[in-house]
C-alpha cells in the first residue's frame, strides 16, 4: 500500500523483473546552495585587518552575510568594507560591517564578487545586476579578486551565449549609442536592448546611467580589441567585460568545489 | 586745443621736430571679433535643408546667432539644429531654430564648433566649457565638422601648454579616478584638478558628471594610445581630445582668415 503511493517507485504493467529499482534519495543542491558554498569558501581568504571589496548580487550576498557573521562572532576583527553598490552598502550596514570608500582606501586587499560568465582564462562578464561600473572600479583596485560562481557560469568564451553583455551608457541619446554599439558588434550576431526596470521604465544604475544589453551569439575573438572599440564610443561609460582582473575563481558544482587560479590550466 | 586732449597724440617738451606723429587709428581686432569672423565664415558652408550640429562656447555662439539671423532673413530654410548642450539648446530656441536630437537624426550634415587647442594635424582639445561629451557624440556623427578658432588656439601639440585637458568622470569616488588619471599621465608632467563651479562646488556637466582638468606640460606623443589609456579607466566617461575628427579648421587672425582642411599641410 505504502509502495503504491511512493512517487519514486515507478509502476509498470511489465513483469516484476522489468520494474526499475527506486533511485536513491535526491542529493541535488539548489543553485542558491551552490552559490553559498562558493561564497563561504571565498570568505576563508579573509583575514582580520583587511580592506575588503564587497560584491553585489545573489552570490556575493552570501559572502557579505558570512563576513558579517564572522565579525559578530569575533572571528574577524578590524575589517573595512568597500561596497560595490548602494544595495550592498545597505546590506553591509545592516550587518554592522564598518564601511568606507575608494577615495579613503585606494588600495583594497581583497574583493569577493560573483560573475555572470567566466571563461577558461578567467575573463568575466559582469553587470547583469547593474553594478558593473562600481564593481570594476573597486575590483580593479584590489590586490586579490576572488570570483564566486556556481558551475553554470563557466563558458568556453564570454559573450557568445546569447546572454547579455551589459554596457553602461549615458541616458542622453541612448538609442544612438545603442545603435553604434550594435554596429561595432555586428560581426558577433548582436542585438542591443535597453534594460528595463520597474513599470517598464529604463533601469537606472547607481550612477544615474542606463544599461544597454548586448545579446551576442558568436565568440568575439580578441576581447581587448573589442573592449577598446566599445570604450571609444562617446556615450559609453563602461562595459561588463572584466578582462584579466580575477585572481581566483571558486566554482561550486554538484561534485564539489573547484578553485582555479590565474594562469592555471582549465 | 582739441589736439591737447587727444590721447593718441603724445605731448612732449622736446623741440617740435622730436614730437612723434600721432599713430594711425587702431585696427586691432578683439579676440571676440576674431571669433565672430571665423564663425561667420563657417556659416558660409551651411545650406538649406541641412541637419546641423550646433556647438557650444563663446565662438560657436556667434555661429548659432548667424544661423538664426539667416533663417529669419529667409536666406536659409528647413534647417534642423542638433544642440551640443543645454545652453546652446536655449540659445537656439530663442532664435527659433528648429531643433531635434541624435536619436532622430543619427547622421548630421555639418557641425560647427569652437576648440580650445588645435594642432597641425587638426587634432583638438575641447571641453573647457564643459560640453565635451555631447559635442563628441554629435560632431563624431557629422559628415563634415568645421572648427572655428582665433589664432591663439593654434598649438604645436595639444595638451602640452599647461592648459586643461578636461576629462569627464562619474562623481562616485572622483578623487580615486583623478589620481589614476594623474598616474596614467605622470610622464607628461601632469596635475589633476576637479573643476569647480558656482560657490566653490564641483562643476556638474549636462550629464550629471564631474570634470577633472589635467594640466600637462609635455607633448603626449601618441595621442591615440593616451586616449585609449584614459578611456580604459573605469570612472572615466569621456575626455576632451578630439582626434582625427575635424574636417576643416577656420582660423581668424590679425592678418585675415586661414582655412585648413584635413590632410593639408600646416
Amino acid at each position: 500500500m505504502a509502495l503504491a503511493y511512493d512517487p519514486l517507485f515507478i509502476t509498470s504493467d511489465k513483469s516484476p523483473i522489468d520494474v526499475p529499482s527506486p533511485p536513491p534519495p535526491s542529493m541535488t543542491l539548489t543553485q542558491d546552495e551552490l552559490k553559498r558554498i562558493a561564497a563561504y569558501k571565498a570568505v576563508d581568504f579573509v583575514q582580520s585587518n583587511m580592506v575588503l571589496g564587497l560584491g553585489t548580487g545573489s552570490t556575493a550576498k552570501h559572502a557579505v552575510d558570512r563576513i558579517g557573521e564572522l565579525l559578530r562572532q569575533g572571528k574577524l576583527e578590524n575589517i573595512v568594507g568597500i561596497p560595490t553598490s548602494k544595495k550592498t552598502q545597505e546590506q553591509a550596514l545592516s550587518l554592522n560591517i564598518p564601511l568606507s570608500d575608494l577615495d579613503a582606501h585606494p588600495v583594497i586587499d581583497l574583493s569577493i564578487d560573483g560573475a555572470d560568465e567566466v571563461d577558461p582564462c578567467l575573463n568575466l562578464v559582469k553587470g547583469r545586476g547593474g553594478s558593473l561600473l562600481r564593481e570594476k572600479m573597486i575590483e580593479g583596485a584590489s590586490k586579490k579578486f576572488v570570483v564566486i560562481v556556481d558551475e553554470s557560469k563557466m563558458v568556453k568564451h564570454i559573450g557568445g551565449s546569447k546572454m547579455a553583455l551589459p554596457v553602461e551608457t549615458v541616458p542622453f541619446c541612448w538609442k544612438f549609442t545603442a545603435e553604434r554599439l550594435r554596429r561595432v558588434m555586428e560581426g558577433y550576431g548582436c542585438e542591443a536592448k535597453l534594460r528595463l526596470g520597474e513599470k517598464g521604465k529604463a533601469f537606472v544604475t547607481d550612477n544615474g546611467n542606463y544599461i544597454v544589453d548586448m545579446y551576442l551569439e558568436k565568440d568575439m575573438g580578441d576581447l581587448n580589441a573589442v573592449s577598446d572599440e566599445i570604450l571609444r564610443l562617446p556615450g559609453v561609460v563602461e562595459h561588463g567585460m572584466f578582462l584579466d582582473m580575477a585572481s581566483t575563481v571558486i566554482i561550486a558544482g554538484e561534485l564539489g568545489v573547484k578553485i582555479k587560479n590565474k594562469h592555471s590550466s582549465y
